[in-house]
């Protein structure tokens, strides 16, 4: 019998039947013996309440990203709504901008809708001060919250991020190996996986001997022209025979500056760009790009929220406890295309 | 009085207020006169439920996108999500898939989350039986429905659409004047947008005096590969000096093919793509697309959409009847870039 069938056979409301079986203060004694002579009787059905007819639970998760506009954001949105649907859950995308403000909005947004739980995908929710992360860890203490890309220490919030690290440094050192000497490191953000992927590259320089102080790095703004110009400004002052880039924007931009500067690619210029969007592949030449493994971050943190949202039961109706991990990495992989000579 | 009051003094529930209020044809004859009545007696506020003071409304509109991982209807959501947020309405999104039965349960999601009116970004909705859209004719009859991007013709639907056969025609006559006899157009979806721009490439060639059984129409696959391995065969078997593709990732499938076949852009081939989205700039060399004013459908949208929900009223607190014209067209333009000759 599930929570309708209850109320209709007790003789009372729908929300009584959920306060009794939630344990709730503000029920009488007479609708509590009601309630419970029935469930006696017929049995109940936690599985179905679990499922979200007790609790007005439409088994939706709440999505947050900060900019549906950013390819890397709208696959992983793309991948966190099919994996979700898949496993009978609808999801409702909130679009909050960087302001941290709106982001706070878009959470109480969520939380109004009832969702069963959060997902925030990009690491543009992790802020500089943890404090400024106050409301998601307050959020996680009613509903689970996974991070795609993003790490925070608190109960209830569970992350999934790649190694970028170590796909950084995997493609420093594979430039220098094939005989780039002078590689130059070119990035736009500073966000916890922006400071990631600068350890990446340095541990790279490190591996292959190089001082740290002879290591080139550069920040420009997000666009192919920005990077194309600054590029080029910083040959003009010293040439190099590599790039690595932040981004498969950034990317674009390296090819342009080649383009435009007569280099050829990848004989005398190889290109490392991140991400591995579509955009690495519609560049000409094609980019080779360090893949950070979204759709499989995306599915490992479905796969997680199963988990916690739908326990198992043991024989004697007991949920079994979770094991989710408070963090799991994936390792990234660098896809090789026509920018390299390896 | 509000809806509530309503309904409380008539003794009938705010479902039948609703359906009289909204004239609909399922309430019997004493319902609508009890309802009548109270309202005859105390007035009613319609401002107030069109605010949906009336209705627990949160200042929300419901966006679906049938897929968040194109970059058009990527776009499309963050244009529409900023403009609301400058109006103070939140915005969800759900995203369907192309499967009908996913965009009419992600239609009634959206209805159970009682947004004030729902938005449709994207031809894709627009289904080739207008009795598969019934979901939608029959939603708008409780909200409004902007459709961006596709045209239905029912009560309380309101579209935004772009002038995409102008734009095809525009872009077939610029390539015949400047010297491409033999144009090709490549395609990949049978769409109402897809449909328009057809029509658009051959009202070019009529203009240009090129009979209809000598324009060279194909469809092929949306991804790169696939276009650059179509244009590929349809070369070998007859050269052609200007292709035209229906959407920017086309067209980079496009300039795949010309630098594989070694062909010079523009001096032997022209392309011009559709959409002129990130991708037309990331291309190298960058694409001449037809702009389809994504940002300015969006912004007309949503400016609809507030007049509709918030009504003038004049001195005696009487709203004020909305005109908004059911169908809003937007001329396409023409960007050119680096792989036309004009």
């Amino acid at each position: 019998m599930n929570i309708y069938d209850i109320s209709k056979a007790a003789g009372v409301s729908i929300a009584s039947v959920s306060r009794v079986i939630n344990g709730a203060d503000n029920v009488s004694e007479k609708t509590r013996k009601k309630v419970m002579d029935i469930i006696d009787e017929y049995g109940y059905t936690p599985n179905a309440y679990a499922r979200g007819l007790g609790r007005g639970s439409m088994k939706t998760i709440g999505i947050m990203c900060s900019d549906s506009s950013d390819i890397y954001l709208a696959n992983a949105i793309y991948y966190l709504e099919t994996e979700l649907r898949k496993n009978g859950y609808n999801s409702i995308l909130c679009c909050t901008g960087y302001d941290l403000e709106n982001k706070k909005a878009g959470f109480e947004l969520l939380k109004s809708r009832q969702v069963d739980a959060f997902i925030l995908a990009g690491s543009k929710f992790v802020e500089k001060k943890l404090e400024d992360d106050q409301y998601i860890i307050d959020g996680a203490k009613e509903h689970p919250v996974m991070l795609v890309n993003g790490f925070i220490d608190a109960d209830n919030v569970y992350s999934t991020t790649c190694d970028d690290k170590g796909g950084m440094k995997d493609a420093f050192i594979k430039l220098y190996e094939s005989g780039s000497k002078n590689i130059i490191y070119v990035y736009s953000s500073d966000s916890y996986s922006g400071m990631q992927k600068i350890e990446g590259v340095k541990a790279g320089a490190k591996k292959c001997n190089i001082p740290e102080k002879n290591l080139r790095i550069i920040k420009g703004h997000k666009s192919y022209y920005d990077i194309a110009r600054l590029l080029d400004e910083e040959y003009a002052r010293e040439p190099f025979d590599a790039i690595i880039t932040s981004s498969d924007t950034s990317g674009v931009g390296a090819v342009k500056f080649a383009v435009k500067r007569g280099l050829r690619i990848p004989e005398e210029l190889q290109i490392v760009s991140f991400n591995n969007s579509k955009l690495a592949e519609a560049s000409t030449p094609e980019l080779t790009s360090v893949d950070t493994m979204l759709q499989e971050l995306c599915s490992k943190t479905c796969k997680s929220l199963m988990k916690l949202l739908n326990p198992e039961v043991d024989a004697d109706g007991n949920s079994i406890p979770v094991s989710v991990p408070k963090r799991t990495i994936v390792k990234a992989k660098l896809v090789k295309r026509e920018t390299t000579r390896f």
